[in-house]
């Protein structure tokens, strides 16, 4: 049956203005919002980029995400699963892709937890240490998960400060944990800041503290790190340490809307983390995983093009004379002097969506990489939204 | 990149052996696992339908599937989404479907939740309602996500007797719901059962207990029913009934895999699940959902294989003078006289894969249709299997 190009239309934008009612009107079935910001607000009419992708004019810099993907690799593999086997819900795809995720980390395949986007795993582990006590966390990470425990009363975080420079306040994480904090959460490199902490102080901060609670390590951007290997705590699990790693195919691999994440832990804390998670992933998901997961050649090409992308942003921000953090990933978190969310509504007017306001930071500027030519657009822009 | 046949070959069953050892470990990260029996524990070196699908010469009959799905309009749309957009989590597939579950169901959009599975949603609102008090079911019924909140110390689960009939026993279930009660929990069609209550007392009766406790339908299977519009509770929700009702794509629209579900409630109702919802689903699943939705064809001619695989099976029982329910459903509940575990055990040597044991319904074997071939396999060995 040949696809209804009505319904096409509808894909691309016609249907805007309905979904950006049902927008307004909170309807997201998915937990996984951002809470520490909002998306940019555009002008009547525009339409919401958060509930419709990245619409044709809009340069979407707000998400975090590969425009480069996914991988053909993993589109091949996503037609290949969907046509074999998808009447039956399986899990052959989903054992196979923890098998190589296994291998490449040099843990076995029991320590592996596979989930619905990484989301659901975070999800999940703050559901199982929530009530144990605190998640102690610094002040600023992507705190979507613990908070999704927190709303349905099974959690409570504690924030700690950043540093001075920004950084994970690791001493101050390490005085606050006591026997009975309940997890202490950190993501590595950091979300909004992008800043990658050093390895040898973080990985000892993090195997003292694992003495006295379970430490997790939200490895979101770390394929997006300098030194990967270095930076991941990976190791530390298999060292014995109460340590739980998750990682995602939303960011370097660019599948944020296949939804495909991961834990890697103790074969015992793997056990325990399973029965909490509510959604079994699709095949064709986990197809896509098999499919990309070793195709170094795209994980090279979407590196290039972040760092292409993020050397215009700092020498943007360079010229500017504007304070920015050395990221890491593919954000970069800048001081522009205004107000977050005036800056975000002046860009939101030139449909450039990047984000407004994290907590008390109010002069910080979160902008994601994104297609070299929407990035340029936001290069272009900045110095006319600043007042250049 | 053209696929890796290696890779390929192991989605055919190459790597048998080590997803066997994976399962015997009880590695899958799916919560949704039937728990009221288990399926065929298949002769050493043969695989495991559970994890593998449906491999080449096992008769897979133990799922409740559909093995003619997904339809090439479900496929078309997967195939749309992934090039499109699947580089951005985004919800604007999901906006489109739940206007078309709304449109054709006669609520508002407002009143849909959309999950990974129908599963995920059933999983959310026994969270949601659990601790509020225990969950009143029939004795039978599709109890995997009543059992999730129940692990996870969230829920209890009040069991009634079924009718000597073996029909849901509304009264009864009426008789023990007070204001004490978390939710009632009715499956119509039920599962193993096949049966369809009544609509006329089985609608009153809800009515009736709605006005002390919410009352969850699990419509899994409705589609299947002689008059699935008459038999659907969702017309109560309107009426202003504390009614939730559940839907799947995984069993008519032979879509398990892609993992598609939803509930229809009050807009109230339908706000206070999703913040419990713990995944957000992949666009390809939603878009499977839009191209498949409608497709009145597809649906038409997998009932149609359905009822002439039924009706092999009901005239092999009658021949073989074998009691069965009057199944309205894709599966068939009959009484063997032997041990249901035996019953399993003989098929699963012949490669075939039926249900085991149910509760304490120890003669009593559920198989599921399928491919018609794989139905006129299981009819030619019941008879010796029976030792008829």
């Amino acid at each position: 049956m040949p696809l209804d190009l009505s319904r096409r239309s509808l894909f691309t934008g016609a249907a805007g203005l309905t979904v950006s009612g049902l927008a307004a009107a909170g309807l997201s079935s998915c937990s996984q919002a951002a809470t520490g910001t909002t998306e940019a607000a555009f002008p009547p009419g525009a339409i919401d980029p958060y509930l419709l992708g990245p619409a044709e004019g809009v340069a979407l810099l707000s998400r975090n995400e590969n425009p480069y993907g996914p991988s053909q690799s993993a589109l091949d593999m996503i037609e290949y699963a969907a046509t074999k086997g998808a009447y039956y819900a399986n899990q052959e795809a989903a054992v196979m892709l923890m098998e190589m995720i296994a291998e490449r980390n040099g843990v076995s395949p029991e320590q592996v937890v596979l989930t619905t986007g990484s989301g659901e795993v975070l999800s999940a582990i703050a559901v199982l240490y929530g009530p144990r006590g605190p998640i102690v966390a610094p002040r600023l990470f992507w705190d979507t998960t613990a908070l999704y425990a927190a709303n349905l009363g099974m959690a409570e975080i504690q924030r700690v400060p950043l540093t001075d420079a920004m950084e994970i306040d690791l001493a101050g994480i390490e005085a606050a944990v006591t026997p009975d904090t309940g997890l202490v959460q950190l993501c590595n490199p950091n979300n909004p800041t992008g800043l990658v902490s050093d390895p040898a102080t973080f990985q000892a901060a993090v195997r003292r503290m694992a003495a006295t609670t379970t430490v997790l390590v939200d490895e979101a951007y770390i394929e997006l790190s300098d030194d990967p290997e270095a930076n991941s705590c990976v190791p530390l699990i298999n060292e014995g340490h109460d340590v739980i790693v998750t990682r995602t195919f939303s960011k370097i691999y660019g599948m944020a809307g296949i939804r495909l994440g991961y834990a890697i832990a103790s074969a015992e804390t793997a056990a325990a983390i399973r029965p909490v998670v509510m959604s079994w992933s699709p095949c064709t998901s986990y197809a896509a995983g098999i499919g990309c997961y070793e195709d170094q050649a795209f994980i090279d090409f979407s590196k290039a093009k972040v760092t292409e992308a993020r050397d215009m942003v700092f020498a943007t921000l360079d010229t500017l004379g504007l304070e920015h953090l050395p990221s890491q990933t593919n954000f970069v978190y800048f001081k522009s002097g205004l107000e977050a969310n005036a800056v975000q509504a002046a860009m939101a007017e030139r449909l450039i969506s990047v984000r407004g306001q994290y907590m008390d930071y109010n002069e910080w500027t979160r902008v994601s990489m994104g297609k070299i030519e929407d990035v340029q657009r936001f290069c272009h822009a900045l110095p006319e939204v600043i007042g250049a």
